[in-house]
């Protein structure tokens, strides 16, 4: 492969990115443009107003951590093929492009138990064919069968460049900043043994301080609870207007949106159907933005009432315990939202949510990360640092929320 | 007025912003919050991904600024109240309000002949009675009728809190940034003399680094040719959206774009029905966002092939020039686009834009920047400094453009 | 006290730094002055060589927050009078003014078993004489004698503006940088109950992010191997020095530096004789440093060597254990010390040095940090927060090291 | 050359520097450390307490950046070797090896005569010498005798990587800080024409912003006037000790110190006297230092009284003017000078400085800054950009000064 002219792009983060010339065509193609209009983080920018940055952009920002990876790598020794750079920095860029609009919040309400990377898998097999398989191996990489095993970790593992760009890109627009320093610092560190990554051992305090920051943007940004309340509500008023349009009335959307709301789609119907994949990539925040606002003077009381609440801000209250709410709790205030909205048992379920919210800053049954001592021994994380607050923070922490009109009260 | 608590926000520049008590109820207003939807910079994100952020966080950054400018002039033992300081703030909140989407490019698209600042103001009427009065003095302010004339000049003048937060927030948000330390700095420089603004005379360096900022954030951002090339079309596919709709034709849209699609309505007309403003209010760029998206599939040719073009990133050329262009030329492009896209006369200027653009850094005979020496003389910026730079960038720069289909050449 | 006109610096951390006018002549005066002359980190920039800061900046530093704490407090009805402010203020701006040069490493090499704020009490006495009792109530506040008992946890506490501003000064010097905004955030969630200070329960997560990095900088920057090494020999020079100079030498000092090679000064000399507080006003680290590369080519061997060592930067190794080292690996060193380097066991301790270093990222047992919930109830924050790290953060990690010339192994 | 292992430092201002194995010794050697003991700024942290920064961080910042040029050259087709790549390091950093302590202040007062540049070659021959001809091209590189010219112009033009790093790093140290992108931007628009660095078009208001960023700092830095009087002063002080110590008066100094006050070297004498540049090797910013304060207290009426106020900072008012000041103004000063400090003529010019400031934004008369047009034209940047701001800017901008103690007013 003959090196192509690269072009630059102004990133606040990492004040700039370069584009090598054998991915321009593919970002320059309308699925991967569409997630110019996909926010990296739906609606918390209610809660942090910064925080309207796109997929796009965390795709280009893992693309360049990416480059900065194999740099370093190839820097210790490690052979890396220029093919095999663009091959990884393009699996990085695609890995996410299957999510469509509101993800994670809708990832089950648009179509049906597809987890977003299996449509991301779709997406790129069908680049690739557009595409004369030059993504031949930026797929091997992908689903982790190229050769290389360490490549797909850098893609998909607990420090992968994914993480690393987003946690500090979501800090840096969200304004919960604390710099970008932490994922510069932890990919120099980077290193192999036995084509498995691993983490030079100064860089312990890094990557504790990368799970801690982990973790507080989880309790803070990710599952905030004016945010946590929005999803619920916004996946309510998509199950309402889905089953509007299934008893057949008629309601405002875009047409790619219909079909969406007409019929639940499965990962089958993609394969059996290649007419939903491009329709599913007309989807974006605007559709769903456009319906709440017209559906807010909708006839159906519900969706109306639903989708009124979402724009003028009247957001459900949500409820936080370590423990599971009580039996009777949740009884007596199911029983509160009936009489006051006058609706019955089948329609209960859109004002009234119950669920559980989890968070594991570090988790060493997946994929642990190692550390590599100056003896050159491998090591857990969890077991090199000199204290227990890594080893506290593998536990995952559970939170059980209930989330409701608050007028009831 | 009794002071209410305030709330804070993340703002990656700034840090925090603190929501005045008397002001959130106006913030938290569906009139205000809808600029939660109104990219600040239109369809800049084009060519910087970055550009995301909306208005609802410039209205904020400003009023933030506002604040900071009463406590140094305060520092410096101007009078002013706690009244007047959250009417300042107010007005520098709500003086963008009337801003459609995608302005200022669909400013005469969308309405006919109004300045968002006159609809700022109806919107500040509306809420002015909505909220009691409280924004008599507010409405003072921004229309320069309030006794204590510089109030009105940190809203609207060549040194307004508009403009020291845009220029900022701009240039962070594309990572065209430089920082956001003069904005502080100004600020810190400001004083009274005889109730007009000046700046000190150590400020002189950091005005004039403002005014170079701002004209190399005109030519690499506000005039960068793909945003002028894409702003062109996006006017045009509204115009010919209104043509459709006026000739009877059914083309998608929301209802509200509709209203403003099929008659065009001058202030006069929002005066005379009252029910305008709050159709107005529903806009934001998803209305814009979607039918562009479901455009590029409409049965009429010139519609369609305009929204494709825009969906699909193959933008006209637009080229540039220090001259007026050469008639002969105009008229050999034109003719070129006649037979190349087998249109007629009527419909050529879809297909072909001629435009000026100019850029004034310092504009003295607007409302002079003044200096205040050590020697307590007031003179004007251009006067003060010690060569000839700010003079030269006195002078207005003037650019000349013409844009079309490139595949014609 | 009438106010008076403040004056602004510029700080890389805050962008500006207000003086208070009241203070100005404080600052002003040699005894605050001379720390412009002595880092902060002392030998620190051998290993991060952006750690030049000074202890003057970071008293400046921490004067700022103070300031900033006091608002925050007051916008939450907490009353402080202007006097008290500007007493606070003072009080933080003294705290260190005890230092000499190259503390902590000196901090018993040039005087004898006197803690710096012994030091920093008698000189606040002494400028509290010569400026008319104005600073009666910053000693009283410094000693912790004020009424206002949270005036001094301000000062001195785990959360004071000392640490607040250290922690961010030094990380953002040395490049061990993760943004300044943390410590603008807990100050932000500051409030007061029962006169003592707490934190609001959202700030939980800054907290514990805060005593995270102060973890890191301990490991990463405060007791780096190199700089321990470097500081161990630099004391080691210092007794060699007193040695040689108690032995009737003449080698090569500052007047001033003179007096405190020549005797062991104790607090209780300090108080006695009133010409020692000059004298140690007048050491700054360039006394140590011109000693340094004079003493180089001394004619003893051992002030030569060790000094020659410092000057061309092969320092001794530093070897760190969880465990004390076993007696016979010392013992064995020692040997191989005295015969490489031919001295005898007098001199042994110039060449060979056991030491302990440890760190307390929060010490629960001094002054717990107190959260307020929602429900207002006050707690530990190691009870508050979700999970053990904190609670593993609370116990002390220990390590032992030695310390010796490489060449001898 | 085999490639050597790299080490990383960190940096406040790129967040790591990278230090090439082939030039760690040479980073090592003694010569090149005494650099970290050489405030950049000398006496500009009396205005800005920030700038503390070394000459030592500032030289390897620039070799920073001479590596991320050469990468963007290599990325243009540019030919660069391995060896030419570490050799143009090796050139940039060394360039200012030659400065003495308080360098530019002190340059003509502790040597006679000698530009920087000068020593700065001696010391390269010195090392090449000891390095065994290693650095055989950095010195032609340095001298401009190497055939690839443009390496030359990276070490020394009006856009060479000194330049870029010490306006970024003066600017960042002191707080008068605008960011470091516009570096970054800079470097990346690097392009090469018949063996002459150009700058890409659309580079120029970027160039055009540096250099107005230039002026800025040399008013409110380089140029200020405590900083200048302050300069001055201790110019002052150092012809006092000169004369006073040529006399035959014993004076407390380093003995490396000593060597310099008691006679004149020129260029000449360094070239004769082998044992001369170790001695100025010895020399750094605490000779000065512990020499002010000593001196402070001699019996030297003229030296103590200097050097007392510079301690106690009541340093000389320096005014300024566009004119030259008129003769009846001068010989008014003079006269009241004498009669109040009751000195002679001969002693005069201690207390009364008079000088001219010049400043020189861009100078195209040295060497043009070219700028390559998408048509491929080369121009001169004050001829391609859009308005004479930079024209303006080319022109020299002079004012004068005198200083002296204010109390005779």
């Amino acid at each position: 492969m003959q090196r192509k002219n690269t072009k630059i792009l102004n990133d606040p983060l990492y004040g700039f990115i370069n584009l090598p010339g054998e991915l321009i065509p593919i970002i320059d193609h309308p699925y991967f443009q569409r997630l110019r209009r996909i926010r990296q983080l739906g609606m918390t920018n209610l809660v942090y107003p910064g925080a309207n940055h796109s997929r796009f952009h965390h795709a280009l920002g893992a693309m360049h951590l990416m480059k900065q990876a194999i740099d370093t790598l190839r820097n210790k020794g490690i052979s890396i093929t220029y093919n095999e750079e663009i091959a990884a920095q393009a699996a990085i860029l695609l890995h996410d492009i299957g999510h469509g609009p509101f993800s994670h919040a809708l990832e089950d309400s648009i179509v049906k138990g597809i987890h977003h990377e299996e449509l991301s898998l779709l997406f790129m097999n069908e680049l690739n064919k557009h595409f004369n398989e030059q993504l031949h191996d930026a797929i091997a990489i992908f689903k982790g069968t190229y050769p290389k095993k360490f490549l797909h970790s850098l893609v998909s593992s607990q420090l992968d460049m994914d993480r690393l760009d987003y946690l500090n890109r979501d800090s840096f627009f969200t304004g919960v900043s604390e710099g970008i320093i932490s994922s510069e610092r932890i990919i120099k560190m980077l290193d192999l043994r036995k084509d498995e990554l691993v983490i030079e051992a100064k860089g312990i305090y890094s990557i504790e301080k990368f799970i801690v920051s982990r973790r507080l943007m989880y309790w803070q940004v990710y599952l905030h609870k004016t945010v946590v309340s929005a999803e619920n509500m916004l996946i309510n008023i998509l199950k309402r207007a889905k089953e509007l349009v299934r008893s057949g009335k008629q309601i405002f959307c875009t047409p790619a949106l219909k079909i969406f709301l007409a019929t639940d789609y499965t990962i089958t119907s993609f394969r059996d159907d290649d007419s939903l994949l491009p329709n599913f990539a007309l989807l974006d925040d605007s559709d769903i933005t456009t319906g709440v606002k017209v559906w807010a003077n909708d006839s159906d009381p519900i969706l109306s009432q639903l989708c009124t609440r979402m724009f003028t801000r009247r957001l459900f209250k949500l409820s936080m315990s370590n423990e599971p709410f009580a039996q009777e709790e949740i009884i007596e205030t199911k029983q509160k939202i009936k009489s006051f909205f006058k609706i019955n048992d089948n329609d209960l379920h859109y004002y009234f949510i119950a669920g559980k919210l989890s968070n594991h800053a570090y988790s060493p049954s997946d994929d642990q990360i190692n550390i590599v001592t100056k003896q050159n021994e491998i090591i857990d994380i969890a077991d090199a640092t000199d204290n227990l607050s890594l080893k506290a923070l593998s536990r995952p922490v559970e939170k059980y929320y209930i989330c409701f009109p608050k007028e009831i009260i």
